[in-house]
């Protein structure tokens, strides 16, 4: 039985060095990235048993993505096609003011397939908690489905079914993300977003704590927690907001950061830790993982306690 | 007015260097590749004045691949789309006895959506010579069409329309492909394959030279060109078999040698060189181009001409 079973779709990521751009690039890295699986990953670096389950492509494509996250240590369970296509990411990183390049090339892939009778069910049932994400959603109806009774089938015995709006403009509208999303949110006990992304997908406006407390209001969430990058976080809980300030990082690569973020704050939610402790230990995490080339963070339990224990965080 | 234009879909291949897997590749290597643009490089290099068409998405990625087409020296007219898909081929060499693995990850690209409308007609209309292939025609039946348009209105007033069979056994059957291939052949004068896609696509047996004498008569061509690596190639033409014996290779890269052997077959054929002078040019070319990393070729007309001066060929 695993304490964090996280479901959706990986994709492998193509992505120049440093600020070469993909429009003159002869060489790009190859990794993998996916919202469910770099939660399993940072949750799992934190001391949490995680558990990853999707769909891959039987190919040396899909392969590689699977080594990739053994490597990082999660446990898998992966139903696999013959012949599918696997989800592909292109990726150019750039220093402001340029904007970044996001291409996310996932149309027809293998992950758009799954269907709950294919993954391990018996695993959902039993674990902690489950995590899935908007973007696994906007694959497919059937992969929008799948989530959908993960996240019930994880909300019967479990701690707690954790989701992350994880909106994608180039995958769906706004309002077609909404439509299906909130489709999932009476079997949510924990929802993430980032600021962002509750602007777009839920239409709303002002101060991040009104937001918080309207959105757990209108769908009776238990937990809201909603990500500020340069800002930090915070979380509605129990009728209060809790937040932490970001921590002062040299960043390297902002990407993975979010889903740090959330590994570890659910990582210490599941040890019983409070809301504070939770918002710290993410933000931590979050601050580390900006500091590592690629989404997968290799940051460690030791290095968040570190720098928790470091100092006034809040004066970095 | 060129003297060449191909139409046909190109990719962008990601491969790892050397005999790296993709399995395990953490770095892989962009370059661009499709039949049609490879044979308007090869042809362009013999001298030739090539044009290629097509139609790539207004992206990093379809920019990328146009870039490097015109870094190789060739004309470009393309159609563009927004937020269509990139093709992608991802490509991993293998030195014997291993296998090399090709993925065409093709499905619902842009290239699959062109039509006769958005192609530059009068340019095909005006061109010596057209060449277009069957991976093109297994995009999508839209693309099976325009092929079919191009062929057709190339042979009105130019010198020939060429084909290549181009099987690709990951895009659709050799059944499909037949049915859909065999389709054009009315409007073309030359045909050219390899030896493989004969048998498998045109389910011919025998000798080479008894394939290339009953294909011509069953569709009537002008001229019917086989390509067998390392038994060189061979042409039917007017009741006559010719043939060229392959230049011993100190092989790199075997990607883009069938394409370049047909772009300096061309370029001769279109200078009014006789079969056999074209047959040795192809043959030279793609033994050059076999000594290249890449399928686009960088082989001069110069280097050409040196190989074939240097000696008797038959026995290198």
């Amino acid at each position: 039985m695993a304490d964090l079973v996280t479901v959706g779709d990986t994709s492998l990521r193509l992505s120049p060095e440093g600020n070469e751009r993909l429009e003159t690039a002869t060489d790009v890295r190859m990794r993998t990235t996916g919202t469910a699986s770099n939660v399993a990953v940072a949750a799992g670096r934190m001391g949490t048993d995680a558990l990853w389950l999707s769909k891959l492509p039987d190919s040396a494509l899909g392969r590689r993505v699977l080594a990739e996250l053994h490597e990082h240590g999660i446990e898998t369970d992966v139903a696999s096609s013959e012949g599918g296509r696997q989800g592909l990411t292109f990726y150019e990183s750039a220093p402001q003011p340029r904007e970044t390049v996001e291409i996310d090339d996932r149309i027809e892939s293998t992950a758009g397939t799954m269907t709950p009778g294919e993954l391990a069910m018996d695993e959902v049932q039993d674990a902690a908690s489950v995590f899935a994400a908007g973007s696994t959603m906007a694959l497919s109806s059937t992969a929008a489905e799948t989530v959908q009774a993960i996240l019930r089938a994880g909300g019967s015995g479990s701690d707690f079914a954790a989701f992350d709006l994880d909106y994608r403009p180039s995958m769906w509208s706004a309002e077609k993300a909404r439509a299906t999303v909130t489709n999932v949110f009476d079997a949510v006990e924990v929802l993430f977003a980032s600021e962002d992304d509750v602007r777009a997908v839920l239409d709303r406006n002002g101060q991040p704590r009104e937001m918080a407390h309207t959105i757990a209001a209108e769908w009776d969430f238990h937990m809201v927690v909603i990500t500020r990058s340069e800002y930090g976080a915070l979380a509605y809980h129990d009728g209060v907001i809790h937040d932490s300030d970001a921590i002062e990082t040299e960043a390297v690569d902002e990407t993975g950061q979010h889903e740090a973020f959330i590994g570890a704050f659910l990582a210490r939610l599941l040890e019983g830790a409070d809301t504070d402790d939770a918002l710290d230990a993410g933000v931590a995490m979050a601050a580390l993982t900006r500091t590592i080339p690629g989404p997968l963070t290799t940051v460690g339990r030791a290095e968040v306690d570190a720098l928790l224990a470091d100092g006034d965080q809040t004066t970095f």
